[in-house]
């Protein structure tokens, strides 16, 4: 227990003159600890590898319409990396590789990049690799920086995306593709990585097309991130940043937990992270076993209303209070709102009279509104009525992001409980705590697990580019084994792909992965849900360890998917 | 990196039939590792040890009122172990010992126990630890349960309170110093320990009293416990949980840096639980290094108003737009309002308006506000504004612990910044996020540090009981020094005390120990703001470890004020 800080060590001697991003800084000794945390690579990136071709691809949905989207792309195969059975033919030809960061923040980015960068240094020397700054923009305006051994050295196994920064321009427009296209030009790129989520790796493959239709000899590599965890299929098992995430929120929502139960008489509202899908309320739901979760999937599937979803919590609070339980943990998935199909159908009409009616204070203008879309906005807490009239985008829309869909639902709770204690149908207490965890998981230290997927990831995406493949994503699986037994593969992006009508056209999407309510984690998370809400089961995770015990877990949703007994 | 899930691992067969508490618990992992963890004990402690009494002690003030509060425990000496320098003489004596934990939880609670418990086996083997249930309450209505090994196994080195709960109830009253003379009478109690913060140990104390001048056999000792770290002393260094919690938030806080960063388009504003102090604000500032931190009793000090604080806000933020930075960290205390001499002002002439007047829509009832608190009033955001006049307490009172610091400063600094940009001052772009880190740090699974602290704080009370000390509260220092060297003591209650007059009689406190401005805490991080406010130089402390490095760390407020370099 002898004071160890050396919280105020300064890098300098280590980052040197040419580090931009993190030169003034300072690193804790968790920090400094990790940057030199070796990480080890599946055994087929050990060694010298061919690549295998497998059979023709085709779409996610309307082939047809890929096709012809990405004539130079559709039906291509993907590409497996395999041992090469011979001895190490060293490569002369050096790459010119750009990488970017698209998007929003996931522990693990600079662990792709090192990943990247050392797969050059090992197999294709004399290499450069160009980090795109501030996102696609960096791309388009070509602002970028050289990243050296030294520049990189300090952002090893570290979160945040502070090494070239992100951003969530995207490259759109003809005149957007032909700056992206100068770039590559002017740079002489053979190859670009683009790191982000289901929109970021749609692009990655437009760009793809674009440069092969202009007999452009640039690459490009796709690369799965996001903590929301939807950008996933059976090839690429899963996308980084989920893991970490997951586990920050769990270590946070454990700790609650312990809390309620000491304490005896709250209940917490925990609204988490993970836009559309509820990947991340279910992962921390496994985790730690809270009394009542909301799935936003579900509740879209049975197509719920609000009046739903209070009454079910309501049921489970009451039903508790009989037992003497007046505590709680509830998780609600950020995304919730948008599952609800009356929610939706109030905006927008919201949307649509806000736009052209003056709101008088008398309440006229609720006349517009549909009789259904009426009584739910009747319904809302009055602060999340004013929440809707107010805050609007720039485009005068209602920001649904912006609704605290935990204080909502604290305030439709009380106003149902009070109405069943008048009935003396509940006789139980009733406080309610919120909370949001969001921002704490997006760049925590990445875990053992995304810190080596994310390596693989990167070092694979440099052997696909260094193979001469294009529009792939970078497929790093068979991750319930040990890495050495991990596969390394390239997925064509095209295969992920269907088509979105928009404005009369179709434009290609890769369908975000909602929660399947008929796949492995849902299933279980419903085999135990009704255990969880009575009894308490609380599970407290701790914060995430990286050596030791849990230090190589693996979240459980990964593992139930992969047929793995949890 | 093989999957290694116990996290359902059932310990039932570990915790048999006896235990109640977590019967139904599963723990994860790191939650089981954790238990078996062994702990140091300070060597004083693990030989025979003598007591020496220091010279008789006084009062923090007010002496001779203290004297007549406490007439049979004022003055009475500091009690020090020293190794006995002989043999272990074997006690054949067996006691009867109470426990009880009160008030807000603090990771390290149920080690205290451990520790007592472990004392009693190993000295006064054949003794009996009672747990008493629910906080004071569970001595008043003597409810309680008795730990038994089995009982203690699985909640050693565990966050929460939830072995035997907390309350916050307190023994006042003659009828409730006589139901907890009745309690102590009916089961033979020869000591009683009180786990709580500077409210109970001053109730501990009066206890003490109260069963010495009824020649009672019991003896009550002190526990300083809280995450707030405002009972601490140059014989008690520290309050237990303070590291944990602080550890817990600045894990969070250096995640939301990193974010910050890497995204470069927001200022977050974190609230900081701590209630009056800013001890943890200040420990996560010098843990983070974030570009503001508000610390409450440099605002009293300066008396400074919420313009000023705004003022100052705005101040940085335009500095640091000018470098290009539109993104930042800013930490603020729980207590912050109350430090504000004019709000404290506006909220009495609140209370007094609301009580008897009609609060009419157009203002009048404003006119009887005075003309600084009419302007305080007029300059708040309208959210808060609303939230003053509609919160209320059951006494009618704003409820000021209610009202969130952070989003009121957010709306401040936006109309702040709103009126430089229309003066042309301000250029940058201002996006605020609000956090609020609390219930979170407070059941958090102890550091090591405090695992160790409070099983020596708590194997200490045993001993101290043991020797038939009273009215004490245990003190383990030389906090600095390896483990081996701690020192453990018994300070007098009495020693900490000052009276306050309250409905004009005497009432006996401990003074809330708050942030010292000429303390070496607070000048280190005066020594480093300007630096932190404009150069970016977040830290980011990860995770807490259990092993490898950082694992052994104590909170740097500590260290600092044993005079060590941090």
């Amino acid at each position: 227990m002898s004071p160890s800080l050396v919280a105020n060590a300064d890098l300098s001697p280590v980052t040197s003159g040419t580090v931009k991003g993190r030169v003034a800084s300072v690193y804790s000794e968790l920090q400094t600890s990790r940057i030199d945390h070796a990480l080890p690579l599946p055994s087929v990136l050990k060694n010298p590898f061919k690549i295998v071709d497998g059979p023709a691809s085709s779409a996610a949905g309307n082939p047809d319409e890929i096709a012809k989207l990405f004539p130079n792309l559709f039906g291509q195969p993907s590409a497996l990396l395999v041992p090469n059975g011979a001895d190490a033919v060293r490569s002369d030809e050096k790459l010119k590789i750009g990488v970017v960061l698209s998007g929003g923040q996931a522990p693990g980015g600079h662990n792709v990049i090192s990943g990247i960068y050392d797969y050059l240094q090992d197999r294709a020397k004399g290499s450069v690799l160009y980090g795109f700054r501030g996102g696609p923009a960096g791309i388009m305006k070509c602002k970028y920086v050289e990243l050296t051994s030294n520049y990189i050295y300090p952002y090893r196994n570290q979160g945040g995306f502070d090494m070239i920064c992100s951003g969530r321009d995207k490259i759109e427009t003809p005149e957007q593709f032909k700056q992206a296209t100068e770039t590559a030009v002017k740079l002489d790129l053979d190859g670009l990585v683009v790191i982000g989520g289901d929109d970021s790796n749609t692009n990655a493959c437009l760009l793809a097309e674009h440069f092969r239709s202009k007999n452009l000899k640039t690459l490009v590599m796709g690369c799965p991130k996001t903590i929301d965890g939807d950008l996933k299929c059976k090839e690429v098992p899963a996308s980084f940043g989920f893991d970490t995430a997951c586990k920050i929120y769990a270590e946070m929502i454990g700790n609650v937990m312990i809390d309620a139960r000491s304490t005896g008489k709250y209940y917490h509202f925990v609204r988490l992270m993970g836009r559309a899908a509820s990947h991340i309320t279910l992962e921390c739901a496994l985790q730690t076993h809270p009394n009542i979760t909301i799935i936003g999937e579900e509740v879209a599937a049975k197509k719920q209303t609000l009046k739903n979803v209070t009454d079910y919590i309501v049921d489970i609070i009451c039903k508790r209070a009989e037992l003497g339980y007046n505590y709680g943990v509830i998780l609600i998935p950020e995304g919730l709102i948008d599952f609800i199909p009356e929610v939706q159908q109030l905006i927008a009409e919201l949307n649509e009279i806000l736009a052209h009616e003056v709101v008088d204070e008398g309440g006229q203008w609720k006349k517009k509104l549909t009789k259904q879309s009426l009584q739910l906005f009747e319904f809302l807490p009055q602060a999340i009525q004013e929440q809707l009239m107010l805050e609007r985008d720039p485009h005068g829309n209602v920001q649904v992001a912006k609704i605290e869909t935990e204080k909502m639902l604290i305030q439709m709770v009380e106003t149902e409980l009070e109405n069943r204690k008048q009935e003396g149908v509940n006789k139980g207490q009733f406080k309610g705590q919120s909370h949001f965890f969001g921002y704490e998981g997006r760049c925590g230290l990445p875990t053992n697990f995304d810190a080596t997927y994310c390596y693989a990831l990167g070092y694979g995406a440099g052997a696909l580019l260094h193979s001469g493949k294009t529009g792939l994503i970078s497929s790093v699986g068979n991750l319930a084994a040990p890495v050495e037994e991990w596969t390394v593969s390239g997925t064509a992006l095209t295969a992920l792909m269907d088509v979105e009508r928009r404005h009369g056209k179709f434009k290609p999407v890769i369908k975000k992965a909602m929660v399947e309510l008929d796949g492995a984690p849902f299933k279980k998370f419903v085999s135990m849900r009704d255990e969880w809400a009575l009894n308490n089961r609380y599970i407290s995770p701790g914060p995430i360890q990286f050596t030791g015990p849990t230090s190589g877990d693996v979240n459980h949703t990964l593992l139930l998917e992969l047929g793995a007994q949890v």
